[in-house]
């Protein structure tokens, strides 16, 4: 449920110049639009799941992109159901001036690519069916130009062996791997909510530069309440990514009823110090490891 | 399109303890919240039409309605096409513990009663099927007491006739006009957005003692874009609710394209001064005229 100062839980990810988001629940426009992003360089939206707090801001989020004049195709990523959910909620956003692509998760857990990222969606245990994301940007190894030199590769062959082309010149053939080192430590972000912790998770987020999972319950008695409605409590998150050994993880989908998720911050670095109770509009920026 | 700090238009009625709601775009509800209004007390759910700015918020709206627990049935009036709408946006919405009873318009005018108003919907002139409401607060003539005294009308059967009731009682049959006056002024409120200004708007918001107008563009430049997409200026509004005579009047349902609406308040008062450029949470109490 929205509140006047906290709305519905949403990511976006913007990484060279495009965007991925993860659900669109009511008003994830305006908190788009008060974090000055915008919605055109959107290419991929995933759903975690169809219900409403996760997916209703989509036919207006639609209809602003119409009105951006986006040609460009739209992917939507989500479980089962997706194309009939969308289409039937478009019957308010009839014409737009561009495709949508649907990719229907079907498997417990499926790889796909997009904006870059290799995306890995994963099952988790909610009360309907509900994916959780992990999102990889990976990185090449080092170039070589020693060994480029020793080799005798023509230097305007030398870029496109960087971006991991095979090269033919001169009557030669160059592959990437002669002149590349293994691949470098790239960026793990992990997005998960409405769930019970489970091991596909753990397994999953392991190692995230930084993992966003669900905190909605921080009073320790709401721990039946989560368990009862498919939730994770501040204190199940704190273990789950400690466990998984996350470098930083926030906290969000809070429960309307926890009016101040920050009180409950001692308690939960207790189990896990590397972790933020997110606000509204929490923001960051991944780096690759300097000397990587 | 919803903006951080100017959401879309919906009008919150309370009336004797119940509400009447008019559309229900993205975040409604939590301008609402913001203006501390209860979804519990809405009987009445009025569309002036389904563009997605009028209904999207309605799935989430229903939830939260549902997670307090309503039972009550609930009234949806609008055009032609409104359970196919309603419905089809409930994919994420499908269970509620309350039913919807759907009254589709299909004249250019009809009146409905809700909440205790008459409440009257007349077609206007937009690119859809669009209609603005009027709703009227009647109020009984004064109650003559010397003339009850004179009849010999028993004391215990005054409080029923005052309430329009037809009372028996020791053999006689006494009726409301034998001791009310004639019908005493009441109260009426317009709304009326998505259209040009027509001769039946005029006629249907006469004497309105609020009527609430869109005031698309201030911009005089615009003139020719609202004939085009069928809205209307703040200029032609304020002429036109002048010609009604309307006691109040407010400019609302403004161009995400128009950053300060405030700022045209002074030529708009010099066609109609008793015009206001009403902004988000915008509120007053209507009363019956003293000594009326």
């Amino acid at each position: 449920m929205p509140l006047p100062y906290r709305f519905l839980t949403s990511l976006y990810v913007r990484v060279n110049g495009k965007a991925l988001l993860i659900d669109s629940g009511e008003a994830t426009q305006i908190a788009m639009k008060k974090a000055k992003l915008s919605a055109s360089p959107i290419d991929v939206i995933c759903f975690t799941h169809y219900h409403a707090d996760h997916i209703s801001g989509l036919p207006g989020l639609l209809l602003t992109m119409g009105n951006q004049e986006r040609t460009d195709t739209l992917t939507m990523v989500g479980p089962k159901g997706l194309e009939k959910v969308v289409n039937s909620l478009r019957v308010i956003a009839p014409e737009l001036p561009f495709d949508i692509e649907f990719h229907e998760l079907s498997e417990d857990e499926e790889e796909l690519s997009g904006v870059g990222l290799r995306i890995r969606a994963f099952k988790v245990h909610h009360n309907v069916t509900c994916y959780g994301y992990t999102m990889e940007l990976e990185r090449a190894g080092r170039f070589d130009a020693e060994k480029a030199k020793d080799l005798g590769i023509p230097l305007k062959a030398w870029n496109r062996l960087q971006h991991g082309e095979t090269v033919e010149m001169e009557q030669k053939t160059y592959t990437p791997d002669m002149v590349m080192g293994p691949p470098r430590k790239g960026i793990k972000l992990s997005y998960v909510t409405d769930t019970r912790p489970t091991g596909s998770i753990l397994e999953n987020v392991r190692d995230s530069d930084l993992f966003i999972c669900e905190g909605m319950y921080g009073d320790k008695e709401k721990a039946q309440k989560a368990r009862q409605y498919r939730h994770m409590t501040m204190y199940e998150a704190a273990k789950l990514s400690g466990d998984a050994m996350a470098k930083e993880t926030w906290l969000t989908h809070y429960s309307p009823s926890m009016a101040h998720p920050g009180e409950y911050i001692g308690a939960v670095r207790k189990i896990n110090p590397n972790i933020i109770v997110a606000k509204d509009g929490q923001s960051t920026t991944l780096r690759f490891e300097e000397g990587g």
